[in-house]
């Protein structure tokens, strides 16, 4: 993988989306030039993780402009159309905020509109960047230098997850090349694999070596000292260090915690929701039962069974040891509160 | 399901084992008739759960003394053949126990040999109805009565995987039988899916509600409140309380100890293994890699990637609650250990 591959791309009249329900086998495009297409592929997660879905979005308002002028819709279509877009997944903040941010240009046309959504994620890779410096400054300092730091992960936030580059696998990425990291364990992360696929795959291209574990492995990996840190993404957090990502995180801050090992967020800021005082106010995703209850299509649990498929969970602030940002490294459990710093 | 389901039986001149590979869609049964099927059918999990082991290991010394007869062993042959099922998997301390206590017998013949092996099944079976009743009764007083309970579960520890009834399972049946329970989530348990597969056609069978979920949902769900008591087996408990159970356990303790309810471990005394001081001692099965990077046969980790599959984890005594045994319940984290009250 080279710094170019991009998840999402902006290409002439609509979204070319790498479609990561086919990775790590087959590498397809998808290409979105509606409304509809567009919120089907972030609900089908052909595109996933909170900044390229943002990403995504952003580009929305353009498509649903374009669409616009095809079709004849009126403003105020438009605008419920651009708000189906904004709500098609109602975790991750960036979604939103992004969307809000290109609206804004609505009045100004569609250059205005595609200028402002190319500047969302021109601004998220630059983030990426110099989020990923930060972090590994930090964990560098921190763990000092005696030998290679072996990094546990957890679901996607590599370039696939974001504009480009990536939050968590940037902070990794730069510890690779910057000769620090020993070894990665990336977390299958259930029900849809998004660590064996995605997250592997990157490592694969990057020529990182890398285990793929079952994410009940995490803890256990954790407790017998087997990983020095922990690096995850952040889909929402709220204004006390409250964190939303995707669900199996809030386990591995504890184990981070029992065993006295850093539990690292790498998100930008634009992840931080202010207005959310506490994890309490973050609406947690359900997803469709079935994927917890299938396998490609396949039954694997009794007919008579449930499902339970909250797609995410909160890390309480007090166990989040440092949020990695592109302006800076905020100690949050020590009482550095993005709320305070970050305003 | 009726309380007569047996996962391990012995049918005349060998045994017959539920193929749990097969379940919940196909219920067959596997004769075996010889050491190297014994072994194989422990390994490749046909046969699994720490009693049900024991079981199958107990006959095991049955199987090797027929086989014997039918192919001239001699003596030392015939230990080195129970040698093999005694170490056919390392972690549970219940197969190597009950194999020695059917070996003692071995000069009597091959009818003192099975009524010994069936002496291990029948204690079982009873121990377990015992820990069931004891593990309610002290749920119940401590949970106090004001409604039914809602149980989160990790891997299977019911009739299949014991010889009878259950151990955290049995606890679940027990109080179902009682009309104490509300409902149960049962985490799938990557990568094999005992969960999914077995617990949940446990469940469905006795008509007792439940959600299945993924492994990384299970501290969430717990510190959202969602979950009354967690409820476990166990394949080895250390002489402090340390204890050894499917991989993905300790972090269901965490989760329960910073959310402030019991974590309770449910094993026969058997389980508890006093020449074993702490955890540290207990040899942990590391499986084979492709568990964690195929499905069903289908590569999804990308072809480069790595898997590390440790079978189970630790948990320290200290996380947990209560251990319910057959003999009554010991409070493990306030100080009574078992290695000073079941010795």
């Amino acid at each position: 993988m080279t710094r170019e591959l991009r998840a999402v791309e902006w290409a002439g009249d609509g979204l070319a989306l790498i479609d990561q329900t086919a990775l790590p086998h087959r590498e397809v495009v998808l290409r979105v030039t509606d409304v509809d297409g567009l919120v089907d592929a972030v609900r089908r997660l052909v595109v996933r993780g909170a900044p390229a879905i943002g990403a995504a979005g952003a580009y929305g308002v353009a498509i649903a402009l374009l669409q616009a002028e095809r079709e004849g819709w009126d403003g105020s279509r438009i605008r419920a159309e651009v708000a189906r877009i904004r709500a098609a997944r109602p975790t991750a903040v960036n979604l939103a905020v992004s969307v809000d941010r290109v609206l804004a240009r609505l009045d100004d046309g569609v250059t205005a509109v595609l200028a402002e959504a190319a500047a969302v994620q021109r601004e998220d890779v630059e983030a990426n960047h110099a989020l990923g410096a930060h972090g590994a400054d930090w964990l560098l300092k921190r763990q000092g230098e005696d030998r290679p730091l072996r990094v546990l992960t957890h679901c996607n936030t590599g370039a696939l997850a974001t504009a480009g580059w990536g939050t968590a696998l940037g902070v990794i990425r730069e510890l690779h090349a910057r000769e620090r990291l020993e070894t990665v364990y990336a977390d299958e992360t259930r029900p849809l694999l998004q660590g064996a696929r995605l997250t592997a795959w990157e490592l694969a291209q990057e020529g990182i070596a890398h285990y793929v574990q079952a994410d009940g492995a995490a803890a256990g990996t954790i407790l017998r000292g087997e990983v020095d840190v922990a690096v995850v993404g952040a889909d929402r957090i709220a204004a006390n260090g409250d964190t939303a990502n995707k669900v199996g995180t809030v386990g591995i801050a504890l184990a981070c915690a029992y065993a006295g090992i850093p539990f690292v967020v790498a998100a930008p800021t634009t992840t931080v929701d202010l207005a959310t005082p506490h994890g309490d106010g973050i609406t947690i995703e359900l997803r469709d039962e079935a994927e917890v209850l299938e396998w490609a299509g396949v039954r694997t649990a009794p007919a008579g069974s449930r499902g339970h498929n909250p797609a995410f969970d909160v890390t309480p602030g007090g166990l989040v040891t440092a949020l990695v940002t592109e302006r800076g490294v905020l100690e949050v459990s020590a009482g550095e509160l993005p709320g305070l710093h970050l305003a």
